[in-house]
Parts: C-alpha cells; sequence; structure tokens
C-alpha cells in the first residue's frame, strides 16, 4: 500500500523512552510526517535536543533536533498523535485530544478497557480498528497499544487458537528494563540479580489477552473465554522480553502441526503490506538454546517474535518461548503499525 | 551435636567451581579437617594455589594453598571424601574410592538414580540416608545432592507435601551462571541477555523430587507420586537461583495455613544443631519484590530457602517464588551437611 | 584497644546507601552503640523497616528495624553523629548539630576544604585529627572523609610519599555503581556500557590528596605540593573502585623498594589496634589479572587496599592497579575508623 | 569509486568472532562477493550453518548458510581472503597463501612487524598499502590490521600529530568483551567486575602506533618517534573499546584548534568513496558523559571514532575519550576498507 500525501504526526512525551522510540522509528515513514512533538511542561519551550536525554543507539534524527518541544495543553494540527504519556497523566490528556478532533494512538493503560477503545494488536485482532467508529470524540479517537509483554505472547498465540482452540496458558517473563521507562531501574536493583515483581504487570497479562482475542459484535467486544497466569520478573537486558508459556489446547495438535500453524500465519498488515508490519510475524528456531534477546529482538526491524524450544509439557499439552521487542513491537512500533492500519481502514477522517 | 576428634576429609575436583567452594565452607568446620585434594592430572603434583584459578570473593585458606594437588587415581587416606568432579568423570571415580572404603559425597548426576544411594536433602528426606547401610562398597559408600534447582525447590514444597499433599507442581527458573561451572557461560552469551535452555536440566527438575520426596521401605525408595514441569533459563547473576513455582495441593489450604507451615517448618538437621544446618531452613518475604538473588542468597550462611509472592493462581492453586544459593545449599554446603547427618547417625565407620 | 562503655551513636541520612552501609557496619561495634536514626522529613516519624528500601546482602540488624526515625531537625542525645547526608543538604545540619555539641563524621564534600576540619584518612594522616581541637564548635565538632575515589588511592601512594617522595601522580578511575547512591545510575545507561564522566568528582581526586598529605602545622594545614590528573568513569560494578595509577618519584626506588613498602607499611590504626582497622591495610597481589572488585573488595572487613600489577612506565615511573571498597573503606567504614581515632585521641568530651 | 565486477573473497577462520562479523559485514558488499569460507579441521567439511555458533545480531546471510567450510589447508580460488584466525594458527597459514597468489588481509599479530607488510589504517597512513610492491609473495601479499584498541587511538591522534605534532601519549583503556573472542571472557569474571589485564595488548598499544605513524621511504617504514604508555583493562562491555586518553603535543593548541583538526578531519578512504569508509572519521560530541560505548559503537556504520571531555590536563597538555567498534573499526570492516584501498590503488593483480 503506498500513499501520495505523508500525514502529519505528533509525538506526546517526547522525551520519554517510547516517545524516543517513536521518534527514531518515524524517521522516514513514508505515510507519516513527523511534525509536533510534546512533552511535561519541564520540557515545553525548549529545543528537542535541549530537553532530552537521547540514549537511543541510532542519532537523533537532525529534522527533530530543533523542534520546539511543545507543552501537552498546546494545540495540534496533525490529525495522528502518538502517544508515550505515563499513566499517571495519559488518561485526561488522551481524552481532550480525541474531543478536539486527533487520533490519538497510546501506549498506556488508562483507555485500554473503555468499551469503545480498541487494543489492538494489528496481526491479531486488525477488524477492532473498526471500533473507532463507534467512539463519540468529534472527529477524533483513541488507538490502545497493550502492555509490552502481551503482545509477543498473543502474535504467538494467535495462530494457534484458530487451528486449534486455546483452553488455558501459563506465562513467566523474564523482561527488559526499556520497558520500565527511563531512568527507571536502577543499576544497583538489577547487576547480578533479579526482580520478581514488576507492579500491575500480571494483572494485564492476565486480563489483555482476553479482549485481543475477544469478538466484534454489535458494536462491542465479547471477551474470549480464556484462563491465564502470569508471573512477572524483571532481568539484565536492556531490549526484549523472554516468556515461558505453557499451553492446553481445545483439540489435539502434534509438534507438526504447530510449527505449521506458526509457519504460515501471516495476517491483514502482510495482506496490505503495510510499512511497518514485518514480513512474517512468526520466526521458529530449531536450535534449542535460542530465541535469545540480544540476538533476535531486531528480527525484522524488530517487529516479529521470535519462538523456540516447542516440546510436549507434563502439566500442560505444549511448552514453548516466545521473544519479542518490547519498545518496538511492544510500544512504538505496534503504535505505528495500528495507525497504519487506522489509514488502511479509511478511518483517518 | 558436638564431636571430640576431627574427622579427616578430602575434595575431589579441588580446582573447579564447587571443588573451591568445599574448600571455603570446610575452613573451621568443627566435624571435618580438610587434609587432602585431588583434582585432574592437568593440577595433580602442583601446589593448589599454582593449580588453581582461584575465584571466590574470600582469600584461598592458608593452610590449603600449600598442599599438594593428588591425582584422583591416587589412594587416600580420608574417611570422607566430597567431590565436585564433573559428570564426565565422576561416575566410575566415585565407585571406586567407594569400593576402597571412603564415604563419598557426591555432586554429579551419576549415582543420584542407583537404587541403593540416596538422594539426599538433609531437611526433606533425613531417613534416607540410612539408605548406605544397603549398599555393598566395601566399608565405604556414597551420598548424592540433587541437582541445585532441585534443593531449594523440594525444601519449600517439604512443609508442603506434609501438611496438605501436593498434587502437581510447575516451575520456571532463572538460574546463575555458577551452577555452569567456570569458565561455563560465555560473558558475550549472557551480557545484555537470557539464555532459555540448560541440558539436561528440566529432566532432573522433572524427576530428582520424585526421589527425594519417595518413601524408604524394604531397604528401597518408593518413588513419589507427583506431576512436574520445568523449564530452566540462564540469567546473568552470579549466584543463587529463583524459580517462579505454582502448586496444585491434594487438600484445601489458604494463605496463612501455607505461610504457618513454612513458618513452623524445621528438621533433623535443625535438632540435631548440626554445623553446617541453617537455623531456619525457609525464610518468608512479605515484601513483594522479595525474594532476590544479590540480596537474600548468603541468608543463614547460605544454607536457607527464601521464599515471597504466595498468591492465589488462575490456573494452579497457588505461586510463590522461590530462591536458594546454587553452589552453597545447592551444592558444596549441601554436601557438607549430608555428610554431618551421616556422622550424626552413626553410618560412618 | 578497649572501652568500658559504649558511646551512643545516631546515623543522619540512615534511608541513604551510605546511611545503611553505617547501620549495617555498626552492628554489634565494641564502642559504639547505634540508638539514634534521622532521615527526611519523608520518612521522619516512620520505623526504620517502614521508612527504607534495605538493600543490603546482610539482614537489616533487628535492634534497628523498630527505631522510630527522626527528622534531621530534632534534638540528639548521641554524642557522635555520623553523616551519610546528601550535599545538598548536609552542610547546613552538619554545621548545627555540631554547634549543639556533637560530633559530626561527615562523608559529604560541604566541610572538607574547611580551614578547621580535619580530612582524615586515619592511615595516612592520623595526627590530622588533632585539628579538631581549634574548632569553636561549642564541645561538639567536624571530622570529614575524602571522597571514595580519593581513599583508596592515597593509602597506596602513603608509604610511597613516605619513603621515596612522589612529584606526580595520574590516575583512571573505573568506579562502582553504588558511589552514585540510590537508585542512583539507571540501568538503561550502564549495562553494555560505560559513562566517561562523574560530575565533581575529577576535581575532588584531584585536590584532596593535597589537604590529606598536608602537614599539621601552627593548627593549620599547609597543602602538600603534588601534581595529580584524574580521569574518572563508571562502569557495571556493585561495589569496589578499581584505579589505573601512574607515579612519579622524587627519588630512585626499584620494584623491590616499592614492594617493600607497601609490605611493611602499617599505621597508627594498626598500633592502637582500633576495631574497625583493618589487619594491614595494603595487600599485594602477584598474579597480573588482580586486584578485581568482585574478589578482593571486602577483603580485610572491605578496609583493606588491594595493589596489583605494579611495572615499569614508559611515561611516568611505574604503573600499578588499585583497588578499594568504595562504601565501606571508601564511606562508612572509613567514618567509623575516624571517630574511633577521636576516641582512642581522648578528642572527645 | 564504483568497479564493474564483483571481486570473489574468502574468508578464513570464519566460524569465530572476527570471522563470523566478516560474513556480515560483507553482505551486499560493491566490490567483493564472498564465495569461499574456511575454519579449522574440526569444522572443514560441514555446511556453514551447522558448523557456527552464530552469535551475531542480525541473521545469517541465507547465501552463506548453506556453503560448505573448507580447511584453510585447501585450495581458495579467491584473490582476496580475509583472515580471522588465531595468532595461533595465522603467522604460518597466512604466509603459506600469499605465496600462492591470494591477498591476506589479516586481523592477527603475527605478519605485523615484517618489514615489508603494512600495518594499514587507510584513514591514517594510506600510502603505506604501497608496501606490498616491495613484497616476495608470487603475485599475492599481506595486508595487516593492528590491534583494535589502536585503532581507533590511532585515528584520533592522526589529525593532532599532522597539525601540532606529538611527543606523548598515556592511555588507559576499558575494553569490550567481544575483543577476546568467542567464548573468550567467562562471564563468572566480568559480571559485577573489572579485569585489569590483558595479555600482550599494552605491548601492542605501545609500539604500533609507531609503525603505523612512521614514513615510508625507500621501500620501507621508519618508525615514529612517539612515547606511549598504556593500561588496559577488561569491562562488562559486548562491543566498543573506551580508552581515556592523554597528550603532549610539540606544538601549543587551544581546544578550539584541536576540535577543528577533528572537525575537518578527513582522508583518503573519504576522498575515493570507499564503500565501507565512513562518512566523517571523526566525531566529537559536545556533551560531558559521551561518548559511551552502547549508544555510539555503530555510528557511521561503526566505522567511526567518537571522542568527547576534551579538557586540559595538570600533567600533560590534554585529556580526552575515544571510543570504537572493536570489531567492525577495530577488525573485520578495517580489513575491508583495507582491501578496498587496496583495489584503489590498482594493487590487486
Amino acid at each position: 500500500m503506498t500513499i501520495t500525501k505523508k500525514i502529519p504526526v505528533g509525538v506526546l512525551g517526547a522525551t520519554g523512552s517510547v516517545g524516543q522510540k517513536f521518534i527514531q522509528l518515524l524517521e522516514g515513514h513514508p505515510f507519516f510526517e513527523l511534525s509536533e512533538i510534546a512533552a511535561s511542561d519541564r520540557s515545553a519551550g525548549k529545543k528537542y535536543k535541549d530537553a532530552v536525554n537521547w540514549f537511543q543507539s541510532t542519532p537523533m534524527p537532525a529534522a527533530i533536533a530543533g523542534l520546539t518541544v511543545k507543552s501537552c495543553d498546546d494545540t495540534f494540527s496533525s490529525p495522528v498523535l502518538f502517544s508515550g504519556l505515563d499513566a499517571s497523566v495519559a488518561g485526561e490528556i488522551e481524552s481532550k485530544l480525541a474531543a478536539r478532533g486527533h487520533f490519538v494512538a497510546s501506549n498506556s493503560k488508562n483507555h485500554r478497557w473503555d468499551p469503545d477503545v480498541p487494543l489492538l494488536v494489528p496481526e491479531v485482532n486488525p477488524d477492532h480498528v473498526e471500533l473507532v467508529k463507534t467512539q463519540s470524540y468529534n472527529g477524533g479517537g483513541i488507538l490502545t497499544n497493550p502492555n509490552c509483554s502481551t503482545i509477543g505472547l498473543v502474535i504467538a498465540l494467535k495462530p494457534l487458537l484458530d487451528a486449534f482452540g486455546l483452553e488455558a496458558v501459563n506465562v513467566v517473563t523474564m523482561q527488559a528494563l526499556s520497558g520500565a521507562g527511563y531512568p527507571g531501574v536502577s543499576s544497583l536493583d538489577i547487576i547480578d540479580n533479579v526482580v520478581p515483581f514488576i507492579g500491575g504487570e500480571e494483572e494485564k497479562l492476565e486480563n489483555e489477552p482476553k479482549k485481543i482475542f475477544g469478538t466484534l459484535q454489535n458494536g462491542g467486544i465479547t471477551l474470549a473465554d480464556l484462563k491465564i497466569s502470569a508471573q512477572t520478573n524483571r532481568v539484565a537486558v536492556i531490549d526484549g522480553h523472554t516468556e515461558a508459556v505453557q499451553i492446553k489446547l481445545k483439540n489435539k495438535a502434534s509438534v507438526e502441526d504447530i510449527l505449521k500453524a506458526w509457519e504460515n500465519f501471516s495476517s491483514e498488515p502482510q495482506r496490505l503490506a503495510l510499512p511497518y508490519a514485518p514480513t512474517k510475524p512468526i520466526y521458529y528456531f530449531a536450535e534449542q538454546k535460542y530465541p535469545q534477546p540480544r540476538l533476535h529482538r531486531n528480527l525484522d526491524k524488530g517487529m516479529a517474535v521470535s519462538i523456540g524450544r516447542l516440546r510436549p509439557c507434563p502439566l500442560f499439552d505444549y511448552k514453548f518461548i516466545v521473544l519479542s521487542h518490547n519498545t518496538v513491537l511492544g510500544a512504538a512500533g505496534g503504535s505505528i503499525l495500528g495507525a497504519e492500519l487506522l489509514v488502511a481502514h479509511g478511518l483517518l477522517k
């Protein structure tokens, strides 16, 4: 899919961890032209390069370095606003901007459970994007991304749900530090250490898949019936969440059946050839020691899910390892792909 | 318990990771006097300080530095030999030395499943030590430790098994680097990374508890009936295995019931006041972010198990975190405590 | 040296990194009885265990856990107050408490350059402690510790200064994370990384040795004449500063001369057998790969300096590596030893 | 510069750390077509994907995965062979292959000091490439790269040497783990640690710049007259060597003079627009906390040198920080650029 004229977009929370990732990933985007950036009042009024502690491993895009940072209370001219705002402020600001006619693509938890807001993973529930039509925002709207630890999991599960049905999912995560934002986790808490707790994370992982796998009918989402248990841990990894997953299927499937379901999985973003869609949503590794975050998190521009170690489980049917990039696929990249889908569906007025 | 005259002991595999830990922990031991050390032929004949790459964080005991390293083929005069030998050579050497009248306390997998060899965790199955009487070694015998990831788990489970019965156990580990020996895991494989595979480890974790929880009758062990599923991962931690555990009980128990079972747990090593026994085998932490390997692995001289985050589970009955020191409780310290129990039972001829 | 009745002491900034270390090290101290703790207003009024994020690797002393945290504005009854306060508030609070008759042992930079305040390293300039007599505080006084990166360096240099004279010192540090306090350095800034800058640190390292090596005469310190250049870097180490040092001597000395000077070095804390003094202030390692922070930082209860790799230098006379524990010798332990010296000199009224 | 027909090349030591980097960087190269790979006898005869433990963070090039690994004793058809062989075997193999008519671009130390072999850093001494004409290899030849810690340093120094003259250089390194190959440094030796010793490294850093900065005359290199002192340390960084540098200049220069010399530096690879040449050889960062390995090692495809913190020095004239990618600029990338220069000079027969 190509478009004839780039759509101006803005980034809210532009100095934070997710905000920086938005700026990095939007550079040279074929649909979107980054033209406005906003952050907290502390940064507002400064040039971006003076307001930000840029810690990406590619240089700050030159065109953005000189932009003046707006306050989130300012008015914006871009139809689409990507939000990396913190949950403590995101809810209200995002509502207000949607009401002013902007489409806001949010990474925060605040609106995820609004009945008329899609909790969108473009490879998994692309039809849910239509839910924005039911929103009463005046020409604008809100799209949300699920939690970064949810996204990789639901992409890995989707082909199995479709082919064999899912009864129960057990997941234990080993999550990257960038998921906690910046400065986030103190180095004294994580070097030579594991922190076996991430506030609110297990609840998200246990509930969000039910909405994502839910069915859109009569202008609302009926939650999927699925039991999930999650344990979430922080480990000394910069980017890339690793998840040890166990599943109980509704219908029998062999190892080969499952590998085939993953191998053949392709979805609407691939069919539409959306710019930020991975070529393949899922890569399976036959080597027992794979996938690993440092080696595979950037696969297919950080938008693919890596899976390995599929084997039978004495308690469930199968167990396996899922890895995905938490700030690309799991945050900024996922939001951008969502906005591309919105454009492709003609939902951007 | 006190003894009147120290028993001479030796360490096999004295230059390796577990061997060094034996030497460190045996310094000043009230029962045992370290008098012989042996290693591979490459080290034999050298002074210990010249043969070893000592990487413990306390200095090498001065009395040991000047000892000449023996070959494992030499003859030994110590009644007790602690073995940190690698599985590739341990089986045969340990059998031979037991046949020559030594009691060998092994950390290797080779003899763990011999029907007449105790797979001993002194707090869990102290009665199994009596199994050595059935061994046909000429005055000697073999004791084994389970895998380092098994020991912490079975101590955490034992009070629950006794009070409520156990139907199923699910465990996902985040294991320390010292468990792989030295040089073991390459730094290039683990910094900013997780390795979701440890060869042979899951099988050990799924099977060893069945023997440890088994019943000693008619001179043999009847395996316990218990379903276990394990997923084992390596993380960037020096010492201390963290395990995310889920359990299904046979009988109902409240959170308070379980906390009480852990709190009150005490076993034969405590009653006998064995020198290397921890004061309390189990410590429970109420703070959600605990236990953590760097903070709690050395609790009660590295011989205690730390537990935290007990909470109901949507799929099992409960989930919680278990932490233990893999080279102290999980290897050298566990072996020393086992040998102390052997002495206390009067089984050392 | 022994004393008949323990002296009550307090800790200011008790919830911080250095404050916690004070509490850990004062447990069971033969001179001092920890009886009062104070912190910021946010913590004041709470029980210590509820106010602190305890991250030491030994459990919080039970006797302290239940103490109520005071505000630094409260009145104190202890003759000695150990201060781990941050430089942003330390100056004023410490002056006020000294004026009220307390001896304050400070780890902050604020009073280090007051002409009547000793910048004390007990093994290096024990006579400087007498400077407190010139202070006009009403019965109280102020002692200061130098920067954590300065202490190890000056102890390593002291025997060489005495025996051969020093003309120039060049030092490049690789400093531990605990030196930045808690939460301090973000994990995202240091994993798989080096930060080649620590604000204000190079100036301290280039200037403090001049006062420490200065001579006490006519009730004041005459600064030593010594050229120093410092470059300070942060690396992914929890505790223990490593320093690559180069020196130009005034008089010729062979490698053997220098090793002998270090080997024989002993000072007033050793002669007085002060409780927190290391047995030997300096340990030299012949192995080329030593010293290393993880292996040697805790040597002699964390109060010793480890040195290695002495060799001729093409630009200076010699180069070598110095390692010391930055929060024990370099902060809390150094302060406690300083206070012990104050007591031994009969300066505590 | 463009060429009309790609030149077939081979990689020796293709399974090792540097060998993998060659394979990664040669993918899609405009001059060179990777057509042969060789490794030790253990790997020979296998498909590359079965012989290698691929640990790069981009996938193995599909075209290479199926190539059969040759033995280094086999015959080769490629005019250019890139060698990532270990020093224990490189010397002899490289000589033999040069004698058979291949141009060997080596990363090993063995031939660096051969009088007729260029020790080439294309931005620093491009004229030295002509030295291959004096080699008596039958149509072939040998080019060498200096040590990975030398390359970044000499590029940083070159514009200063040219503009102001250099009298003395002092350097203390904090080097990455990939410099030690794979498996290289044990994780137990480097997590929460620094190793203040790298065998042979200081000698290389103190001597190689003298040949690189030497003058080519009468078919030989006259060494530069320059005093250098080096101290080399290993830190917990995957890629990117950080170096704390101090310099004494022959002629006075202000901070601005030096910044200008770096800013304007451009050399033959830039003029020839060689494919692997960085756009700018040197980037200077004004932020005090930069450069940092994780953020800047990949700048300008990993071929640039990052510099920061230029400031006066109390002992030398100036001090500053230099950072470069040790396996790209410092090894495989440097070799490829050297071979490009060889082609551009028409020296490849």
